[in-house]
């Protein structure tokens, strides 16, 4: 079946022509995120599809959001994209204009759908692994996403917030972490936690090649590869405890779920690569029944998982409904 | 439907006769675990079937085992009971044997089936609990188990292995487990981590109340409580380390999976009642999202969950089986 995936994103927004058989993905268009509301960002997802697919190939279409979407097609709210504060509609929205089953999910969960398919059946990069029925993928970039497989299926959970390991604690009363709690993996593994421990570090006298090379900016993947290649102490310590939070969190989870495949995907993890992983396995903090019980991989896919999965979400849909 | 429920413990076996539709269950045989291998706890199950259900009513059986069992009806290991130490084909066994379809179970998430069936539609001493269709159930008594109803159904997981909170780690490289890893939940909050810890207190010349009661025997949950109420110091920090180390467990597995209702059994929990519940709510280490985003209440059984639950997992098997 061809579908077509979209992953919204708060810089910019992918829209793939999708093979759901195969999993394979050709065409691409592309444009950057409104930063006008979301009836724009709407608009510019029907007119990516339109240059995307002309010929209206594609029999229904997936749209994976950064935030929180409601098992009835309702997206309730994404705070990376501006102005996206109340829930809307999006399933009946854009169906009713495109003429098609319009399908939408969270982005980390279809990007673990993706990761789930291309390493079971499909044209894959890292084919070493069989991820069974279960996977959890993890996503470490700005902030720590998570996407739980269970049972070839996307855990959405009751109220659509499954697989936020990045809001696991792992040190009570520790880190301040974005959403407010304190001591989340993502106050220590994020990019954006990063950063504010960085510079809070610099306030304390403590300098580090990190905050001078961000200066102003917000921290880059390829600013923190940068200062670790450079032996930068305060980068090292930083990655040591993000590896430390995610080894804790990833061996808690996969134990408590008896999920023992997970994959690593994200910026910051792409960019640091097998190194990082690593760094992860090796960690004393790792939970449950310690590494030897988890198998740990690099994602397949960086760009273009959550497209292709949001192709294959609607895909599965469109089957579901005609069974 | 008509079913029997068997729950083997380390110590007892139970059969109640269980009616699938209302959750209600009838008639009770018991006996002493047999310590002379599985051979013989099979018989002594037969043979409570036959004393149970004389007239033959029940249409399957379903039965609990405190160890890994897979879902093929095969009971790899029990440690708790003598002598199971390989795997044994236990459904089709006992199915020969008694002419009807055996289903097996770990007795922990077969406990958790019946608080889940029992919180939702059926008679219930817990009224309030209205579980969705999700539940996450953490007993606690020599150690910490856990069982998980995902969708309605028991979670096992790839391995038969899901559920298991009690081997979170809670303190990177703390205390030890009984599993032989650093730092478990069960370490910290099961009856055998926390005599151990009174034990090495006491070797270190803190003296409390629970090693005068237990002696050279193994705590009993009374003595837990005889011991809080007369505020022995060792119970009181032994027990607020074990709230500590639930409240972050749970609050932790609730956010990742996104399952807000959890139910706490087992001996020690049922012994020290609310007062133990609200020292878990109010805990400062509460993982993920904090206490206000989980319901935690005291189970509604704690003598007959795991027979109850085994007679529904049977009926529910039977089932589907005829759909």
């Amino acid at each position: 079946m061809k579908t077509i995936g979209v992953d919204v994103g708060g810089t910019k927004i992918l829209c793939r022509l999708v093979d759901t058989d195969t999993g394979k993905a050709r065409g691409r268009s592309k444009c950057s995120t409104p930063k006008t509301g979301p009836e724009d960002v709407l608009k510019a997802v029907v007119d990516l599809i339109h240059e995307l697919d002309p010929a209206n190939e594609a029999e229904a279409v997936g749209i994976g959001f950064p935030g929180y979407v409601r098992a009835d097609g309702v997206v309730v709210h994404c705070t990376n994209i501006v102005g996206w504060d109340r829930p809307l509609d999006v399933s009946a929205r854009l169906g009713a204009i495109l003429g098609k089953t319009v399908v939408v999910g969270n982005d980390v969960s279809v990007g673990a759908l993706a990761e789930y398919r291309l390493g079971k059946s499909m044209d894959s990069a890292s084919s070493t692994v069989d991820a069974g029925d279960d996977l959890l993928a993890v996503f470490v970039g700005t902030g720590v996403g998570g996407g739980l497989i269970l049972g070839g299926k996307i855990r959405s959970g009751g109220r659509g917030l499954a697989g936020e390991i990045g809001h696991v604690t792992v040190v009570p009363g520790g880190e301040l972490c974005g959403c407010g709690e304190l001591g989340h993996l993502e106050a220590y593994a994020g990019k954006a936690g990063m950063e504010r421990r960085a510079r809070s570090m610099a306030g304390r006298g403590q300098a580090s090649q990190l905050v001078d090379t961000m200066q102003e900016g917000s921290l880059k993947s390829r600013q923190l590869l940068a200062a670790f290649k450079a032996d930068d102490p305060v980068t090292i310590q930083l990655l040591s405890e993000a590896a430390d939070a995610l080894a804790l969190a990833i061996g808690n989870v996969s134990a408590v779920l008896d999920v023992p495949h997970v994959v690593l995907g994200g910026g910051v993890t792409s960019r640091l690569g097998q190194e990082f992983v690593d760094q992860i396995k090796s960690s004393d903090w790792f939970g449950g029944f310690g590494p030897e019980s988890v198998e740990l991989s690099l994602a397949s896919r960086i760009d273009d998982a959550g497209s292709i999965g949001a192709g294959i979400l609607a895909g599965d849909h469109l089957r579901a409904r005609r069974e």
